[in-house]
Order: structure tokens, then C-alpha cells, then sequence
């Protein structure tokens, strides 16, 4: 259907449609120039789509000296139209590009795929930053939770939309239809984030297993051959796996939105169940400990009985031995009572202590940060190789208490861990 | 279900959720504190509310020596964090509290409700000119065309949709449900655009009806009695009525969209028509004629012969004198040929040389700035009292040419106005 | 698109098309000659359809040697197979004529229609009365209510959908827009059953008002202007109101079901509600007096003291006079206190004892053959012309008993009439 | 949920049931007691279901003396009257009580199911097959092809409903979800007949490939790995399987219309395809070779030179002697020429000359009657072990030319078969 350019022409030509675009005739035309754009930039291969990138840093940046001419006058008048003003010169003029990609078919969805390939890049080039912040920005607005469908997605579901559910689940990895099939049974529930304007896109979904008590232990949850619990008897929902589908949306908030939709759904619809928690892995543990003599991280956090040090001493005398030992065959069966309080002391230590730190880990950094609470420090909850080599098979507990999310997160932004009294053991 | 607060009181509290809103427990709580703002302000009474917007305005402005500072580092550094820091801070921080209100149920509803109350007072009030010019920033990006749909409305429309449609009409008043249904008889078509957050609620709506050539007098089109058209002669569709129903999206642009894409929905479904027009109003016509002396409207855009002049003189040799032929009981019927010569002509210089003024025609300079062609002026063409009032009953065909759309504009843009050749006999 | 047959040639050609159809060509071809047949059908004039009817009736009975002997056949070996070959015998051609017609689309409602046609003749034409029990039990069958769907009429139904139910309602007639809207705010209900085959088409309607306690007096029912009642006052469902939409399924039972599935529904949803019940007409009420002398119809009824005799001899002294009384301006505020009481007690007689004979009233043999109770008989009921013509204004509510509608069906068919003690005072 | 009955228990009350819905009680209770009789009938297990069918078969047929003296009526008398009391009373009674079950929700499909129960015995117990004869009447009429709804099945259909379609999928079994995915490919189709009492229920279904030439090999038609034929070269619709999914639906026309209306969607929907044929098995081949010498099979349609019997010497001297051959190993591309051309020729003569035979090939039986005509016999074509020993891995094509279609189906009807003139080569 399109002729294929030669080398630069194809970047030239979207080029000239985007300043198209945004011109007086980009204003006219209500969609025949966005549509071209779009088709304009599915020829670009990965080398050219970055010059591109490039020419949205360079051309549709604000231009510094009328900025601070505004910004003066601004600070002179403080009136409306100095207001008014200032706020048009100073949003980058590739908003407005966005803006109207959009207006065609196919348009939100280009700028996700667009901001996919940038995000790649960000850290590398200069000025890409500044794009993705602009991106991002506008993608936040767009995604706003009220624009948001919340789904359930059940065995009655599209074939393809669950092929797309199998292809994201990022947690535990789906193991081909008859695996779905059983984490849509009535014991368990998957719910999704679309968009009116990505029909049969899911954002982001969520994996929800209904049970008795807390789940201290992943395995039941994941059997295949399980059979599904008798509806009398949920009393408790377990997030046990959330996962993005949708790389160009990063920093969108998405995630936090969605699990107390969920929350309140599941409230509304299944009385009986109380109590909303997850059953968390702790990516950054193992990475942590096996590093802490080298980066000192242990010190500022020394309490003064010296139990952390020994707790430390004990698992890894030196950096990286507890790496070897996990290498070496080491499982939770064959730990000894001191090794298990030992390794819960330093998981809790890393929980509660060094979840604002660069190595925090990010998964704690997520709930705690939505307003959950630390609840409970699982011992070989999640036996795979994954498991015990991430976090030497340890799982979490966050718990949900709706009424208490806005008074965690409150205390989580001034760097204050809350977690349930009974973990106090651990430390 | 609400408790109705004693003076003062309501206005306080809105504020402090507002405020709450903005801050980190606003973050972590999705939807909770969002729907109480919305239920506070659905119970504030008029003075009240513009106290709060009075709030908006003064609490939310971004501070000028932040904001100058900022400037200063980005004219020095034009780096990525320079400009990302700008941005940040020159956005005022309503455009934010709005986007948290938006997560709420009927968030999108009520911000467009709340617009539609401070525009009343845009020009009288201080600070609300830059609070509208945020609120119309986040409408024209969550009401981009690429996130409206566009509906036809027929007789198997739901009632409760139609009412809505006889209420809102605002260019040739529908006189109920009979009217209504000839309007949506297979010879007339009506569209509108709706939003997904709106569901059921038409944003701006438009009438067209198929007919063979372009029609030069509304009568035919109105009559509630007359057959429908054989589909076999549909080769035209006149754009007879334009009409927005929500206040609060002013200046947030849809008709031109709208056109363009139900002028293409029909290219698509119904070949035969090939022509595209409106049959408009020019509702400022008279205003204009009677005041030319008094503001030498005329003296600039006189021609070498002075036809120009004689015309005003035969029709209103004084300002004022023109409307009191009118009140009169003037009509085209008893005009005479020099008469009706000079009315058509100062029509054309109307259009054609004062759209750009302040005292140019809004319907022309919608349709012009839209793209459109100035390509008939029709004597008796609206014999309502309203048509003669207004324009001494002509009216007025502005064609869409879809390929010259852009050009036209463009033209417009550089204030010349694009009309059809025959058109030059009038002048 | 169709040619016009001369005088005849369109039935003939019918015929052919029927005869055809019934043939293995019939068999063989899915839907083309039923379309065919079809087509043709419409063309008929009103002569050539009644000319169609009589072919129908003589063609296709069942050939009474043959069946004589397929009877005597199945008394002599009373076996599967004498069985089978008989029933298929006995089954007049035409059933099967009507199924297949039934494949091509449009089909059904072709058969409707054609039946609405037929019934207009069934009592003057010989023959006719077995093509329309054969068109009734295939109707019945296919109509049956496990197929059909019940669907709430509101004000968000198409306009197109509810300009129907305006022009079916045949009880208290909508006086245009503003007054269905009336009857479709929340404190009304109207529900229809709907078949898939005729989308949009509906059967029958009930028209439902949720009230406080059961309603004596229509009036108020009907109030255009009334205001609609808060929600937490229902306790009484009010069927005010049952029309059928399509003549062509007269004898199909529509209006029990409907009736009961509506009760079954309201019950659920609005749990308030415990009591159901009608305000109906007694249209056969005046005209029973008017010729009570001359049909003897009091004798076989008279009590022992005279009671009823008394009453009608004040009433009615000679056949025809309380005729001549309405016509000369009767109205119930008019009436003496003995003349009411007399007129209640023919009511009671009329309802309770006459119900079951040619006379009786059509209303009340449909509501207590279906399993209600005479519950009240209400004085100045209806002051509509329609209502004091028809009944000197008395309505009658009929109680739905869920639990009790079997038993009373039961008693019904063997003759007798349950009502509510109370109205034994006016016996 | 339910208490369980006693022996004989659960029987009595269904019966108690039964009769009490064909009572006067049942007919005013719209759904109560047939939803009850579905209740209770799920509860009987397999012995106490026929001792419920034998209930049927004897309570329910028409009293023989009655049905004498009715039809002797009809024949004396030959009016409406006698017609219409003949038709009820002979009509059995149990049809009227399917009726009133359908009543209740999952009515329809309850006697979709006791049918499936029933028709496994109507050979073995006397009785039954009138029964079944009931049911079979009833079910045609209610799953009339006018009431029936074609729906394409895609890969956006819901995994519920593809499962059901591996399931029942039983010509070229699907081996798993990916096979299935390839089944429903662009060049790939499925369409499926629903009723709207059975929503989500495929009741039979098609698989067509979309192809350039007639297929003579299936082999490609069920390659999982196959790419997607480009849409420019359809050509040819191949039906290369159809299950149905409802063994309670035997004997009611389903197939041929399917058929019929998915041809026709093809034809509108895309013009390219000009031809629609099979890609069939023969099913009875070999059974029928290995047999002919004792049911001396070929004698009546033995030619005059012989040739028959010659090509029967060849492959099968004895009874028998092809089964060994196939057991041992015969494959195809093992076979000498004459032994191709004399397998080719039996299979000619089995489907045009024996296809009305009780040893006719099922297959060929139901397309042939379908009104399609023999169109290609291919060598090789079906190389699995099944179509090696059905039909030594010939299949054959049926071409169905809509036009022709009733022709043929007449033609076949008289005991002749229509087949593509290149055909008698193979004689």
C-alpha cells in the first residue's frame, strides 16, 4: 500500500507532515494529515524513528529568551493575561502535536507505540527527556482513571483478548489455556483497565484468588489441578500478580487505581470477604544482602544489640556468599531455625528500612507507596528457582485496608514504614 | 442524603477537600475524596461558587519568582531537568486538582458544568479569565475529536436522547415530535458527537438534509407536511442547523470536526451526493447596516465608483433607518430591483471584507475559518420574523469543498475570503 | 421492484408458489420460494386474499377416507408406527406450508399478518375456521412464552418503539408525549413481551402504577401534571392497563403470563411491593342492564328476599331506561344513596354470577380465569365519558394473589367466582 | 440444593408433576410447575428417566376409540367443526405438556436434553419411537431456520463458546488452540446456527476454507502451520467439515439450510467466490467393498462387460480380502494403476448407485438430498488412518450450485443422481 522511501527520504517526508500538522492547514484538516502521519511514521525503521525523536527535542522546545520575557512580565503584572501567556509559550509545542496525532484513528494508540520505542532511549540522548516528560504528561491526562473501563475478564472473554493476558502475565507466567482456564474459575477472579480509545487492550490487569484465611504460600494458588473453592467460603482476596501490558504507558498511574477499583468491586459484589491482601514476591532481597558489606548498607540501620550485624554474619560473611550457597543447592528445607530468623530479620530490616533507598525493592515500593500495609513475612512461600533466587523463596504480605490507604501513604511519603504489630518479632 | 450547611460552611469545607485533594492523601485515594468534592460543590449556591472559583483563582496561580527563577535556569542551562522543571512549575496547580476531580464518577460532567458557571463571569472578575483559559486547556484535551463518537440520531433514537435534541436546537427551533420526526425522515440526517464519560449527553449536533441542488430557501427544508425525498435523488447535503448543547465547552473546538466528518460518512455511505453546503443565517447583517455611518464602517473597503456608498444610501440613508423600514413591515415581496441590488451587495461586502472585524458575521467566520467557500446569497430566503430581523430575510451558502479545506483556511487565516466567482456580479 | 399481475394472475401465481413450496422443490430450496411467496402474498388485493383463504381451506384439509382408515388402523394395532402415520395423516398440509414460510425472513410476521386478515372472515366463511385453528396452534406454539422476551418500556426506549405502544394503548388512550412520559416516570411501569423474530415489535403491554394502597379511582392514576411518588412509598402495584399490539395472535395466551412474569419481576426488584392488583373497566356492565327484562337474565339468579329485582326495578324499571337516564346527564354525584347501593349490587351479580355465560363481562373473565380475586368494586371510578357509558362509572380492582392464582383458576373453570369477603355487604 | 429422593420417590413426583402441569393448575401457573418439572426431572437417574419415558408413551397417546369416532365424524360430516375436534384429539397429549415445560427458564434446552436421553432407546422399547416422534415434530417447529441465528465464529468469539467447538468438532478433529486459531484465520471460516433459548449454544457448525481451486486433498486444508491465503485469490469455498452439536436435535433440518444461508453470506460478502463444493469422506466405502460378495451387492448394477465385477475381483476376490490388505499396510502410493482405477470405479458405482440403498454412504445420502451433485472423486486424499480405512483415502467433492439446487434434490428424491459429466470416465 505505500511506496517505500529511500534512505532519509522517509524521514524528511514525516518530518514536513508534522509541521504540516501543527500549521494553520494541521488546524483545518480535521484528520487527513494526522492519518498520514501516523502511516507516515510505520515506515520509519528503529535508526530513523530516533533522528525523529531528535527533531522533537530540537524543534518544538520553547524558546528560552521569550520564556523569560513572559516569566518578567509575569512577575511584573501577575494578572491573567500574563498568566495566560506564559502558560501557552511555555508548553512545548510537540503537546500540541500529540494533540492532534490524535485526532485520527489509530492516534492514541501511535503515541503509546511512539513513547514505547522513546522510552528506550531516554537516558542515552539528550533532550529525549524532555519529550517523554511531555509524553507522559500528556498520556497521564489521557489515562486519567476517570476515562478508565474496569473489566472482568472471564472464560466467556474474546480468545483474543485472553491470548493477550497469557502474552503479559508477568508474575506466573500463564502455562497455555488449560492453566487460564482454571485462574478464571469462580475461585478466582482477573480484572482489567481498557481505554475507549484501545478497544480490546488491556492496560494493566490483575490476578485475584478468593480463600478462606491469608495466603501464606504460593503454590496452592497456582495449581492447576486445584478445584475451586466452594463460594461459601471466600472470605479473602489475594492479589497475587498484577502486570502492565503497556510499555509506552510507564509512569501513568495505573496499578494503584486499579487494585482498589478491584477492592471495592469485590466489596460490593462478594459481602463475605473482608479482608483484600496480596501475596507479593521481594524481587531485590537476595541482591541486597549479598552486597550490604560493600555498600556499608547495614550501618546507618544497626540496631543496638548488634542483631543485624550477626544476622548478617551468619547468611553472608562476605559479599556474595549467600549467593554461592543458593547456588550451591541451599532450600528452606535444609535451613537451620537460626539461618530461617536470620534471613526474616534481614527481609524485614530491607522492607521496612530500605524501601526509600535506591535499593529498595520495588515491588514493597509500589504497595507501600498505594497505602498498603507490611503484613506478613512468609517463609518458603514460593519454592520455584525464580523464588529462591530473587528472595531465597520468602514472599510478602501487603494488606489492603481501604480505610487506612490515605493515612499509610501519607506516612510512606515521610518515610515511614507501617506494617502490622506481630512483625515486631522479626526485628 | 446531605446535611445543608449553615452560611459559610459549605464553601469551607469545599476548600478543604480541595486542598485535601491536591495533597498526597489525594494521591493514594482514588476516588474517595474526589466524589466529596463533587457532592460539595453540587451544594453550593450561586455566590457561593464564585467565591470558590475566586479560591481557584488566587490559591492555584504558579508563583511568579519560582516561575522567574525557573526561566532563568532554562535560558542559561537548556537542558532536559531545566525545562522539565519549567513546565512543571508554570502549570497551575488547579489543571492538576481538576484532573483528580476527574477520577470520581461524573467527574468530567462536573467540571463541564462548573465551567459553564464561571464563564458567566469570565470578564468581570479577576483571575477567572486565567482559571476558565486551564479549564478550556484540559476540555479541548479530553474532548479531542479523536476520542468523540459520532452517533446519528434517528426515530429509533432513545426519547429520553431526542428531547434533548428538540431542547437544544438553536438555529430553527424544532415545534415537538412531529417536527422532530420529519427531521429524521430518510431525506434529513442528523449527527452528533458524543463523549464516553458522557454517555447520552449530545456535545453539539447537526442537521442536514439530502437534497437534489443546493437549496436557496429554508421554507422547503422545514416543512413539517412535505414527503421525503427518493433516495434516488439525493445528489446534495445541506448543512441547514448547527447547534452545541453544552455551555461549558465553549471554545473547545467541535462543529468544524463535526462537518468534516459527517461530510465524509456520508461521501462514504451515500455516493450519489457529491456537494456539500450550508444554508446559514447571517444574524449580523442589519446590526451592520444600521450603524455604518456612525462607525465608517464603509469609508475603508470603498470602491473607485462608489457603488458602494449609493447602496447604503438607497437602503439606510441614515444610521437607524434601515431597521425602521423593517419595523415597518418591509419584506422582500415589495422591494424594489434597486433595492434588492443594493441589500445583496452591502450582504456581500459583509462578508467578504468585515468578517475579520469585530463587527464581522459569526456564522461566516465560523464556516470560513472552517475552511469553507462563500458561494451563495439567496434574496427571501428566510421570511421568519427572525430572518428578517436579522438579515432582511436572506440567507446564505457557504460550500465545502473537502480538498480545499485546508487552502481555504489557510486563506482565511491571512484574512482573505475564498467565494465562488458568480458571486462577483454583487460587488 | 414487483410487476403488476392482472385480475387473477397474482393469486394464481400464489397458489403455485404454495404448491411449489410444499413440494421437495420446497424442501430442497432454504428460504428462496418462501421469500418468493412471500413477495407475492403482498401484492394480493383484499378479494384475492379471502380467494387465497378459500384455497388454503380446501386444499389442504386432510383427506377423511384416509384418515378413517389410519384411525381404524391405530384402534387395531394401537403400535408406534399406526400411531406416527396417523398423527402425521390427520395434520391438515397446511401447518407445514405455514413452517415453511416461517424460514424465509419476515416469515413470522407474514403469518401474523395474514391471520389478522383471515380472522375478519372466520365466522362467514366456511372452512375458514379450521385454517385459523391450524394458524392459532402453530402461532400458540411458536408464541409460547418460554420464548418470549419481557422487556421494560422507558423513556430511554426508541421513540420509534414508544410511538407504538401510544397508538396501542387501548384502555386509557396517551393523549401524545408529554403524557407517556408521564406514565413512564419512576412511580409507572410498563413492560412488554417481545418475540425474537419481530424486534421492536411489541405483543402486549401492561401499564403498572406504584402506589401507596390499592387505588379506587382512576383519576389520579392518569394525572398528567401529578407529581411521581417517592420510591419508599410503594407497597401496591397497579395494573392500570393491558392493550394487545398485534390482532394476528388473538387466542395466543399473552396477557397471563405477561401479568404474572410482571409481578414475579416487580416483586424482586422492588421488595415494598406485596400487593398486586388492577383498577379495571366493567365494560359490559350497562348493556347487561339495559336488557335484563327482556333476556330473563336476573331469574335464575334472584335471591330470596327480592333484592335484585328491587335494584334493578330502581334502576332499570324497563329495558332501555337506564340508558335514557345516562344519555340525559346521570353522573354519580347526582345519585341517591339507594341508587348507588343498587347499582353496586348489580355489579356484584353481574361479575360473580354472570361472568360465565355469553353475557359476562369480557375483563372479568379474563382476570379471574387467569387466577385473581374480585377484590373491590369502586363508586365513581371513572368519570370519563367512556366509563359512565360503559359501567355508570364503577371500576373493579381484581387482587393477585401469587400463591392463590392457581387454586382460583381452578374454581374459576368449574364455575365459580372467589372475591373478597367484604363484598358480600353488597349482595 | 435439592433433597434427594427415596427409590421411586423422585419418579412418583415427577409424574405427580406432569400431570399436574397439563391440569387446569398448570395452565394458570405461568412458570411455577415447570420449572419444578425441570427440577425434578434432573434428579432421576438413568433407570427411573425410561421408567418416565414408558409413563409418557402410555399416558399421553390419544384414546383410539375416540380418535374412531372423531374421524368417522370428519368423514360424514367434512366441516370446520369435525376438523378442528379430530385434529385435538388425535394430536397426543404430551405434546401440549412440552409446551407448557418450555414455559419455564431452560424449558427448551431440558427437552433437548430428554430427547438426547430418549432416542437412545426408541428402538429397544415400544413406545418410545411415538414419543420421539412427539419431540422430533416439536423441535422442527421451534427450531425452524426462520428462528434460527447464523453467527460467524472468530477468534474474538468467547473461549467458552471455541471450546465447545473442539469439542464437538467431529470430521477433522482440532488438536488444541493453536489448531483452532488456524481454523479461524482470515482464509479459514466457521459459521454456526444458535437459537435464542440456547444463547452461547452452537447447535451445528461449518469450517470452509477459502481456497483458489477445488481442493482434491485435505491434507492442506488442516496444515496448522499453513500461512493465510492472500484475500485477492478466494475462489472457492470449501466445506470441509460440519458437526453437530446437539444429539437431541436429530432428525430436525439443520445442516442443509446452514449450508445454504452460509453460501449465500459468502456470495454478498465476498464476490471473489464463485464456486462452493466439499471436501468430504466416505465414510461407508470400505465396509461396503468388503461385504459385496455376500450381500451379492453388485449383482443388480452389474454392467455388461463385466467391468464391475472385475474391479471387484481385483481389490476384493472374497469378503474380507480388502480389510486384510488395508491391515497389512496398503497405502495409496503402494497401489498399481489398475488397482487405482478399479477402487476409483466401486467407489463411483457405491455413490451414484447405492446411495439409496440402506449400505449407501451416509454422507453422500445428505449432501446428495441437499440438492448438491457429485462432483469430484479424488485418489490420495485423506492419507490419515481413518480415511485409510473408510475409504482406502478417497474423498470426494459435492459442488453445490445454488441454482441448481432444487433440481437435483428432485432428481434425487426420484431415485437419480446428478453428477459431474468427467465422472463417467470412472464407470
Amino acid at each position: 500500500m505505500f511506496e517505500r522511501f529511500t534512505q532519509g527520504q522517509a524521514l524528511a517526508s514525516l518530518q514536513k507532515t508534522a509541521l504540516n500538522l501543527l500549521s494553520e492547514k494541521g488546524e483545518a484538516n480535521a484528520r487527513g494529515i494526522a492519518s498520514k502521519f501516523i502511516d507516515q511514521f510505520k515506515q520509519l525503521d528503529k535508526p530513523e524513528q530516533l533522528q525523529f525523536f531528535e527533531f522533537l527535542a530540537k524543534r518544538f522546545s520553547p524558546n528560552p529568551a521569550d520564556v523569560l520575557k513572559a516569566a518578567q512580565l509575569y512577575a511584573d503584572k501577575n494578572d491573567d493575561d500574563s498568566l495566560i501567556q506564559l502558560v501557552k509559550l511555555v508548553e512545548p509545542a510537540r503537546q500540541e502535536l500529540f494533540r492532534r496525532i490524535n485526532r485520527a484513528p489509530e492516534g492514541t494508540q501511535t503515541i503509546v507505540r511512539m513513547r514505547e520505542r522513546l522510552i528506550e532511549h531516554t537516558k542515552s540522548k539528550p533532550g529525549f527527556k524532555a519529550v517523554d516528560a511531555d509524553m507522559q504528561h500528556l498520556l497521564s491526562s489521557w489515562f486519567n482513571p476517570g476515562f478508565l473501563e474496569l473489566h472482568e475478564i472471564t472464560w466467556s472473554s474474546p480468545a483474543l483478548l485472553l491470548e493477550k493476558i497469557i502474552q503479559h502475565e508477568s508474575v506466573h507466567a500463564i502455562d497455555g489455556w488449560d492453566d487460564l482456564r482454571r485462574r478464571l474459575q469462580p475461585d478466582r477472579r482477573c480484572y482489567a483497565f481498557f481505554h475507549p480509545q484501545l478497544p480490546g487492550e488491556p492496560l494493566i490487569f490483575v490476578e485475584v484468588a478468593l480463600v478462606g484465611a491469608i495466603a501464606k504460600d504460593v503454590a496452592p494458588l497456582l495449581d492447576k489441578k486445584s478445584e475451586s473453592l466452594d463460594a461459601k467460603k471466600f472470605k479473602t482476596a489475594i492479589f497475587y500478580s498484577i502486570s502492565n501490558c503497556q510499555p509506552g504507558l510507564r509512569g501513568v498511574s495505573l496499578g494503584n487505581f486499579l487494585i482498589k477499583r478491584v477492592a471495592e468491586k469485590i466489596l460490593q459484589e462478594i459481602p463475605s470477604v473482608k479482608t483484600f491482601c496480596t501475596l507479593s514476591p521481594v524481587p531485590g532481597l537476595n541482591a541486597w544482602i549479598n552486597t550490604l558489606h560493600a555498600t556499608k548498607g547495614l550501618e546507618p540501620i544497626e540496631d543496638k544489640k548488634g542483631k543485624n550485624a550477626a544476622a548478617l554474619q551468619l547468611i553472608s560473611p562476605e559479599d556474595g556468599a549467600w549467593q554461592k550457597r543458593l547456588a550451591g543447592g541451599w532450600t528452606p528445607a535444609k535451613a537451620a531455625a537460626d539461618e530461617q530468623s536470620a534471613l526474616l530479620r534481614l527481609c524485614f530490616i530491607y522492607l521496612t528500612q530500605q524501601v526509600h533507598t535506591r535499593a529498595g525493592d520495588s515491588v514493597a515500593r509500589f504497595h507501600l507507596a498505594n497505602g498498603a500495609k507490611l503484613h506478613g513475612i512468609n517463609w518458603a512461600a514460593d519454592l520455584s528457582k525464580k523464588g529462591l533466587t530473587q528472595s531465597s523463596a520468602i514472599m510478602v504480605n501487603y494488606l489492603y485496608e481501604l480505610d487506612a490507604v490515605e493515612d499509610n501513604h501519607e506516612k510512606f511519603i515521610k518515610k515511614s514504614v507501617v506494617y502490622t504489630k506481630s512483625l515486631e518479632r522479626l526485628s
